[in-house]
């Protein structure tokens, strides 16, 4: 690598929450397209990063990082940047809802997404019923945590949970394509709503919209990718 | 409260492994019975330590911490035990591992347990069919990882990684009390099998036997808690 970090990605896919915040921090980094079109994150190549076959994965000089939210407190820790220290006193509180965003929010979201993983596709859909009312709650809860503005749920200055939350309610909008999303409504939090309107202003937005051809509004109003290069599916 | 940590807990609930950690770290420690008999988990007064009303909850110095891995990782950078530090070569893989037993593992084991948060009643052994495949996918993962004997997944030492293992595959082998349980065997684990054996040596696992009424193998031959107090419901 000529970077320090190169991203295996796929557009719209998990690795845009690593990429936004690779941008905020403003470290080079260089990319490497997982071929979803070809199944390439099955492949032996892909599964010697991450044995479990899921996008993203960060290679860096401590070797390959995958989990979203384990690659996010990695990238905070080292470079001291967009989260609570582990000697500030918000630290308890910023991981509790990281690991929540990330086992209980992003968890819920993937069997939205993939419940013919857990059930058999007739079924599908009665799973999805029961998973809405369950994402509809978490994101209420956490807009009783955004109205309280806490360093690291606060408009004036994302941390590396922003971004997290940011994507997984721009993926809510917008997947599974075929299913019910009425359900998901960005006015019904306008707490975390008001924190996705300024995140779209940063720089650090616009290189991931340029990147992987997300439109002008990829949180607060988005559509689907037109990626510039490779597969969004 | 006149220790720095209130344990919120109930007995053979996740709470275990935050009680099995506060043992190995040797921390002082208070507890408080949470009693899943009279819902108290759902109540104003815990809803106010917890707005997501699960178990457990560790009241700190900074606040109450929720999530289970939160907690861990929490405890372990602020005692500096039972993780490599942020600094340390070893940290990315062990933030990893840790994610992914929290958003992955424990999710499918969620999933397996209370079905009828997920689908309706009628259909919870098949989402129960479904998950069963998955978590003994994640545990041949976690087995080749144990193999490599990584400094957070050790025979020799145990992380809070390794108490979070052991109290999962606990509960594989115990619940939900009246579905299928044969699809878990911890032979199909030997270097897991291998780290759990070592474990129920510690005074950390004594202690925690003693106060939750967990039997003498409680990770290797489990058996249901009889708890000297309280309510294991």
């Amino acid at each position: 690598m000529n970077a320090s970090y190169r991203l295996h990605f796929a557009p719209d896919n998990a690795s845009l929450v690593i990429r936004l915040v690779l941008e905020e921090m403003g470290l080079p980094y260089e990319t490497a397209l997982v071929d979803r079109r070809q199944n390439a994150q099955d492949g032996a190549a892909y599964r010697g990063l991450n044995p479990n076959g899921l996008i993203p994965v960060l290679e860096t000089p401590q070797g390959p990082i995958f989990e979203t939210a384990a690659i996010l407190l990695w990238l905070a820790d080292t470079h001291a940047q967009l989260a609570p220290a582990s000697d500030n006193p918000d630290r308890a509180a910023f991981l509790k809802w990281l690991f929540f965003a990330s086992n209980t929010l992003h968890s819920d979201l993937r069997i939205l997404f993939y419940a013919e993983k857990y059930i058999d596709a007739a079924q599908a859909e009665t799973l999805r019923n029961g998973i809405r009312p369950r994402l509809r709650q978490h994101l209420r809860v956490l807009d009783d945590v955004a109205k309280t503005a806490p360093s690291w749920l606060h408009a004036d200055q994302p941390s590396v949970l922003t971004y997290y939350l940011a994507c997984q309610m721009r993926w809510m909008s917008l997947y599974p394509e075929r299913a019910d999303r009425s359900w998901y409504q960005l006015a019904d939090t306008p707490y975390l709503q008001s924190i996705l309107m300024r995140l779209e202003n940063r720089p650090a937005t616009r290189a991931a919209i340029a990147a992987e051809g997300l439109g002008v509004t990829p949180f607060t109003s988005p559509s689907y990718a037109h990626p510039p290069e490779g597969s969004a599916t």
